[in-house]
């Protein structure tokens, strides 16, 4: 049994065909939401990420940059003991003064089932299956990928190779390509986003997590011709070093720009954002999207999204009662 | 539910409780044997490896050395496609040129186990749970252990400390000792010893292996207390560095001078081991025991024991039908 029968076991009510698009706490986030308003769930992850146990296990075993797909598994973690725990093993770092400081035992775990099967959505869905995960992990692509970012400071425009160097270097990102320019998509998220009923872009970093999937050719072209609805789900706060000082409806423009053919169904941005809604509506309009206004933010005020209330808002703008 | 519930669902079918003591390969080779004879099986490890990936964790994070306690794990893991897929997780180990290589999995992930749950024992179990497997698997000690041997080259005893230098100190070792001398037992270890039908001795590394669990106090006392019948397995040929040139005799005696007044019920050695009986036969009434010779060594005649064969000649010994 795989988790995709697992998700669709209970057929008609198991929820609409949902594929998040993200990495990182973004994504988590977005996850934690979705697992609580559907059981047809499918993430599709960024890998470009170099820093931390990720950074270290692409440089020295040359795979995939693991701990963003890990992180995605252990959103998805089953309820009961059983998942509760080995979520807690994947996510548990090594703490020291020697090699394995730092290293997530799930990225160790992703990598040794990688090395053994030899094929990456084999090897995370055996993650899955461990956790008893309510949905399915994949790669964006097949292989390790870097963001290149153009970065803006003072009127100055430099080029930055790496997510690291990229959240490290000051002023505003201006776009993002990746390299290898023209990376294989992983095949079951192509797939995955043409059978979906939606698909959704964020919260998270945005030129790092959530823009990157329009720069992998295949999913690109797959993201525009679905039949699927999309939703974008606004950030809640702007992120120092990559979108210091953007409104909401820069965000907009940005993705705008890195997928200009790229129509939106609805975008969802919290009331605590939006001051006058009048720009952001613009923006939402000319992406042939409506606008859904709510308090999707912490209670206590943190820039994050709270659980239940993103999963009751999205049930409603999947049901369309928003 | 637990490994041990799972052991003895079946009842008076399940076969009699038997604990295995030892370490390594030569645990690896009786387990693999006892899981197909009896399901209430414990084995008893030792946790005194100080070389490879265990070391290194030892050292680093001042954890119980793990490998052994790993081995034997995978020795016992289920059947199905589940229990044989992550036994090989567990057993994998990197390769690189990097801080990684050499780390075994499943020593890293008993070790994630430890750190989050604080305690050897439900660490293991979960391991036990994750291969399906058949039996459970408990260290000798709740803390690591240093093997301290005197060896003998030239008429000249030096003492060497750890079980690397022991191995590779040239010579024959003729005693060993433990540090510290007096290790808090696994209180689950001396329970299911006292709870045993047989307690089985070796095979393996005679001093590293065998010998280390009769110098931990209070696993030699319920050991010498226990109602449970005591088998010795002999090993298949001498140890180079720690046993060379013994005789079967040889190892006997030895056991004899760690436990003077551990009795024995049966010794099972390996017909093509033993030219003449004899002296073994001597050396197997002065500890109280019945000597058994079988063909139990490999069909390719390499110095180790066959698990059909001897799980036959096992389960003949248990029924005393031998």
């Amino acid at each position: 049994m795989t988790v995709q029968d697992e998700g669709s076991e209970d057929g008609g009510s198991s929820g609409p065909k949902v594929v998040a698009l993200g990495g990182g706490h973004g994504l988590y986030a977005s996850l934690s939401a979705l697992r609580t308003v559907t059981r047809n769930l499918t993430a599709i992850v960024t890998v470009a990420d170099d820093g931390g146990s990720s950074g270290r296990l692409r440089r020295e075993l040359g795979v995939i940059p693991p701990g963003d797909l890990r992180m995605a598994l252990a959103a998805l973690c089953g309820d009961g003991e059983w998942g509760q725990t080995w979520s807690r093993v994947v996510q548990h770092r090594f703490r020291s003064e020697g090699e394995l400081h730092g290293h997530a035992v799930g990225n160790l775990l992703i990598v040794a089932l990688w090395e053994l099967l030899d094929d990456p959505v084999e090897g995370l869905d055996w993650v899955g299956r461990l956790l008893g995960a309510h949905g399915r992990v994949l790669p964006m692509a097949s292989v390790p990928l870097d963001i290149q970012a153009e970065v803006e400071l003072d009127g100055e425009v430099t080029t930055v190779r790496g997510q690291v160097a990229c959240a490290l270097t000051p002023g505003r990102v201006r776009a993002i390509s990746l390299l290898p320019p023209d990376p294989p998509a992983c095949p079951q998220a192509v797939e995955a986003i043409h059978e979906a009923d939606w698909v959704v872009f964020g919260p998270g970093s945005w030129f790092t997590s959530v823009l990157p999937h329009l720069k992998v050719p295949e999913l690109a072209q797959a993201l525009h011709a679905t039949t699927a609805r999309r939703l974008v789900i606004l950030n809640l706060a702007p992120q120092p070093g990559e979108t210091d000082g953007f409104s909401p409806e820069k965000h907009l423009e940005v993705l705008r720009e890195h997928a200009p053919s790229l129509t939106v169904d609805a975008v969802l941005a919290d009331n605590g954002l939006v001051g006058d809604p009048r720009e952001l509506e613009k923006a939402v309009v000319s992406l042939g999207a409506r606008l859904v206004l709510a308090d999707v933010g912490a209670c206590d005020g943190s820039p994050r999204h709270d659980g239940p209330r993103l999963a009751n808002v999205l049930d409603e703008i999947f049901r369309e009662k928003r």
